[in-house]
């Protein structure tokens, strides 16, 4: 069936950091309330809402979210979904939402997430963290994510022949990078902190799961972040700059010991990427700029090659050359990625898009990049869930 | 837009009831087969996973389940998608995959839902329901679902002027029409037993939250269902008893407070049921028999008022008149309902259209109903979401 053209109307997103004194709820409505207020519309005009949230029952007791959200945000009655896919949940919440416009379900939509990983404190943290591993044979064997990701960079390591302590220094390289990024962005976890770390820096800091250090990780975040979408044409008649949705896509993959071999190669990353693509009708080379799910530097090195910006075992290389830096060929986290600017889970993919979205506008003035055209990479769990979006500021085809 | 119309290709359920030996993954394919087999297509075909769950966090380790459920049914890599709504976490996740092959997303999809609290045990599995209610004032307040349902019919009560003694005996009348029932239906957790309760029997049961007894209240269980669907063109190809989706709903309400006297009236089931009636251009004289959400007795009679079937404070009336019985004029929950067949949280919407199906391709022996059309209703929470879904042996206008 046809499809209509769909465009991003307003974007919002909390401070990332610690919200002790602000429920899942409450944290999404001041997300909301930003993007709403550079939407130009009313809040009748509003029909669904698409929320997603990582472990709201063991953070904060709270499941059943999407009408206590919708209800919060004066959005009383509507129908409201909550989608988990671990890191991913925003993502696949904005996925649908965009289909949900594309087909003529609604006109006018809102889609986010929030989460409270911050203040549920490390140890329920971690355990809630733990959740998106495979729960039958992975969490029992005491799985938890800094280990999938220091398995991750042995195997790469050891895959393409490059020896542990050049990969490690190529890792840093991310570290910097991201948290350099992130340290000018007011809204990141780590403003103002971390903006000049040195490769020292992140290989002596705390080891967490060798060969990760605790600079190679992204911490513990509070946040929330919303997007309000609508059809091309009346986001034309809205505002003066409509951000459009040009492709998606998304793919599954089961527990590590199904994927074996594929997991370096993330393989339900390229399914995904490639499904955006198509619909997009673009390719790798017509990326301007991405926002990667760098929950660990290795993970973002192997989402560039999943990806199809780089080919498999080079983009670590490409990181040390400065390729994904804002003045490379293909920045990569300009606002700082999940490392500088912080991993509220449930919230993570649509603060993706809000950065996207900003940065196509050029509204963005803190890493300024010259871009039609950006793109999502959100990661959930060990692979488990992967979404693809690609904006720009052109119709698709056009 | 023109929406294609949609079909249930095959239904499947596992037994209700405890199942300490399968992880939530297993426990769903052992659904998910069932209703392959009867489909008549190639796993290939099915093009994307509709997954519910409540709370596979908190019961088995386990969340950012789609992927892992689509990987342990041979779907590897496919788009899947987990949905959370508390009770009507399927219910939510079928009116999305309805969605998706009406509006040519998908042409074939799988959906279904798998929970496990009877094995999580009453601590942990009490924890878990209770995050269904709002998690900031309710849930600290020690509000779990015996206690809003012994609201609910106390409220009821006092408002249409009932003695609660004597709303006590007609909530009996609930039990022991849903516990007849459930002791027929081999899938049930209680099959064989409670098949002839008595008035007394009920009343005089443990004491659970006043004035709701043990009888009053469904049980914890485990347990999977699943339904495939495709469009109606393709079923009509594929089997010879399609089942139509002709009409669904779907609404929301925040927290109790804010619901206030609205409570016992379900306001958001009455805009949800509104929406299915609309769709499939019925009305309620038009529905043959009810899969209503009776988690606890005074939940059948709110839920049968709120959809229209009765007047408001008449529903405790008609049970005891008989009109909800097999034989009567709008049977409800002949297969047992929540009271009777068990309530596997995020399996409970998709079981119920497993039994509207059978029963309207008549082949369901258990307690037969002779029907055209028949309705689910699934509520999540404490009125927090709302979903009703409308099927018929005919398309819709035919």
């Amino acid at each position: 069936m046809e499809k209509r053209d769909v465009a991003v109307l307003g974007v919002g997103m909390t401070k990332f950091g610690y919200h002790p004194d602000k429920s899942l709820a409450e944290l999404f409505a001041e997300a909301f309330f930003e993007a709403f207020e550079e939407s130009n519309i009313e809040l009748k005009d509003i029909e669904a809402l698409y929320f997603g949230n990582f472990v709201g029952e063991m953070t904060d007791g709270s499941a059943n979210l999407g009408g206590f959200v919708a209800d919060e945000i004066g959005l009383k009655g509507i129908p409201a979904r909550r989608y988990e896919a671990a890191c991913a949940s925003s993502s696949v919440a904005f996925r649908e939402a965009y289909y949900a416009v594309a087909t003529g379900l609604y006109d006018c939509v809102v889609v986010g997430g929030s989460e409270r990983l911050y203040n549920a404190g490390t140890a329920i943290g971690t355990r809630a963290l733990a959740t998106a591993v495979d729960g039958v044979y992975e969490i029992t064997a005491g799985l938890t994510f800094p280990g999938v990701f220091a398995l991750a960079a042995r195997f790469y390591s050891k895959k393409y022949e490059i020896p542990l302590d050049e990969l490690r220094e190529k890792m840093a390289m991310v570290s910097i990078k991201n948290h350099k990024y992130g340290a000018v962005n007011p809204k990141s976890q780590f403003y103002n902190k971390f903006g000049d770390l040195k490769v020292e820096d992140v290989l002596n800091s705390k080891m967490i799961c060798s060969p990760l250090t605790l600079f190679d990780c992204c911490p513990m975040t509070d946040g929330a972040s919303a997007v309000i979408l609508t059809t091309a044409d009346k986001a034309e008649d809205l505002i003066d700059t409509p951000v459009y949705v040009l492709g998606t896509g998304q793919a599954s993959a089961g527990a590590l010991f199904r994927q074996k071999e594929d997991m370096i190669r993330a393989i339900p990353r390229k399914i995904s990427s490639e499904m955006a693509y198509k619909e997009a009708g673009l390719t790798p080379k017509d990326i301007d700029f991405v926002e990667i799910h760098d929950c660990f530097t290795i993970a973002e090195i192997i989402a560039s090659e999943a990806m199809g910006f780089f080919e498999y075992g080079k983009g670590a290389d490409a990181v040390a050359e400065g390729v994904t830096s804002i003045d490379g060929d293909l920045p990569i986290n300009p606002d700082g990625g999940l490392i500088g600017k912080g991993h509220p889970v449930g919230a993570t993919g649509t603060a993706q898009i809000y950065t996207v979205a900003k940065i196509l506008r050029n509204e963005y003035k803190y890493n300024p990049v010259k871009a039609e055209v950006g793109m999502t990479d959100t990661l959930g769990g060990d692979f488990g869930t992967l979404v693809n979006i690609i904006l720009g500021i052109h119709r698709r085809g056009k």
